[in-house]
């Protein structure tokens, strides 16, 4: 009884961050030298905390295809820097001005601009320098670490994450003229892309083929535009005190979300639709063998989670 | 007589640098979509011009091994993006709060500080997306390419080019009382390292073994920090007129040069001892037949320059 109750999702869950963090740790730079100032400013970002979700999509991803190697471990760390630097560069007073973050001061307000502005740079620069240590684990796969770096780069950068926080910033400036076609490149760009990045690079790595990585693809899509839908979703649903942060804000802001766009009960029959499309693609692969029920759960408690 | 005069120095390197600004632009994003402004700040910032120092020096180190092929291209045009996403950010309030650079507005000031942190961020991302088509270009020399990468991402980063700017920025608050060592770690980070990219790069490319790129790193060591000195010589002996930028700057902010540490006598005679011993060391090669007599000059003509 006892092992059944560790067994339980949200246990698990925990085993799994502490997990990605101890090896997401060995990656991080030591603090010392002239530049310790940078380094201490990058770990203090990467440290913050957080569900550590896209290098989990990523290891569950490879384990679902049945990856068991170490040649993971480095994209994993890679894509927690690349998801962190955007957090950094995102609070800058020159872009949100966001003073705290999951309840702690955010980079800038620690240790200045100019070194957020640097600590950001160092932790993308990073993330390519440590998922570049792959070909030193596994030479033989070569060809593989290549493509999935080539994933990592281009779903990072202005095809990809960054072109959607440039769509996301122009919004702002649009308030309530956003479109539909805009707020969906948003959402697939700004939220999305990284998810897709994350699971590609876990097929990938496997050995998962062209047709397997499309899908992985497409499903991954879905999954992050169905979560980012759920965040607007709960801004007008439900409470500061499930939340943890105030609700109303994207009203208060007159910000176009797939809420005002479309009315609640269409944005959560979509949603649904979505992630339902989403799990049934993934489960598919379970004729090929292809059968990981954590990351179906993990999956499920994204799209559905309340807070 | 016109092929000689068309022959020297000056006007080689203008078509030289002609066709590396063609390389480059081979590369650079169409400006398109909804990411579209990210795009246009980043080829703004891009297309500023300068010496395209970083890239002629790859391309006529990779000469000077017997490197013929195209694999070099993403390369290039990767490490300018590199350099440009540096002087991106350097200039924004948070940092420098230049609004100038070669008499062109920077960037911040014609995109806002939001579009400038992220072109910044988008050249940063786009080098290596960039680099990382040689692996398509050259699929033979596969291992080449994914150690010109690491060069690229260890000389860039926190160990490289950033971790220079966080002593720079560290280096500023202290004035005077800046020690020698903490001068020659930002000499040789942030100006140093990335020509030592650029010319071990072109080495390993063109299948230079070990011991030869540890000669070119060497020598690129000592042309960065000549290099560098010569400018903090051309801040005290120069005039308005012939360095089209005020002179006394260095004086003015009260700051540390190889200047003021050693005086201009001993601060020339080590300049010109590291360039002497550089080019020397360069010239060794052509033992084993490896000549480039442009290369020779082009490093000649930039730790003697007067402007």
């Amino acid at each position: 009884m006892k092992m059944v109750n560790w067994m339980n999702f949200d246990n698990v869950w925990n085993e799994k961050v502490k997990e990605t963090e101890e090896i997401l740790g060995a990656f991080l730079p030591a603090e010392e030298g002239w530049a310790k100032t940078v380094m201490q400013a990058m770990n203090y970002s990467v440290n913050a905390g957080g569900k550590r979700l896209r290098p989990m999509l990523m290891a569950e991803t490879y384990r679902l295809f049945g990856g068991t190697g170490k040649v993971i471990e480095p994209f994993m760390a890679a894509i927690e820097m690349i998801h962190t630097y955007s957090l950094v560069h995102d609070d800058l007073p020159a872009m949100d001005n966001d003073e705290y973050r999951r309840g702690r001061k955010t980079t800038w307000v620690v240790y200045g601009d100019a070194m957020a502005v640097l600590a950001g740079d160092g932790l993308l620069n990073l993330a390519f320098e440590t998922a570049l240590k792959s070909f030193e684990i596994s030479e033989s796969d070569i060809k593989r670490n290549a493509r999935a770096l080539a994933i990592l780069a281009n779903k990072a950068g202005i095809y990809g994450m960054i072109g959607g926080q440039t769509a996301d910033i122009e919004a702002e400036n649009l308030g309530s003229k956003v479109t539909e076609e805009h707020l969906l490149y948003i959402h697939e760009h700004k939220t999305a892309a990284l998810i897709q990045a994350a699971m590609m690079i876990g097929a990938v790595l496997a050995g998962a083929d062209a047709q397997q990585t499309a899908l992985v693809e497409r499903a991954a899509y879905e999954i992050g535009v169905a979560f980012q839908i759920q965040d607007d979703i709960l801004d007008v649903t439900s409470t500061l005190e499930t939340l943890g942060k105030p609700v109303g804000s994207d009203e208060k802001n007159n910000k176009t979300t797939y809420v005002t766009l479309k009315g609640i009960e269409e944005a959560s029959r979509e949603q649904r639709e979505m992630s339902n499309h989403a799990i049934e693609q993934l489960e598919s692969l379970e004729e090929k063998g292809f059968r990981n029920e954590f990351l179906m759960e993990l999956i499920r408690s994204l799209i559905t989670r309340i807070k």
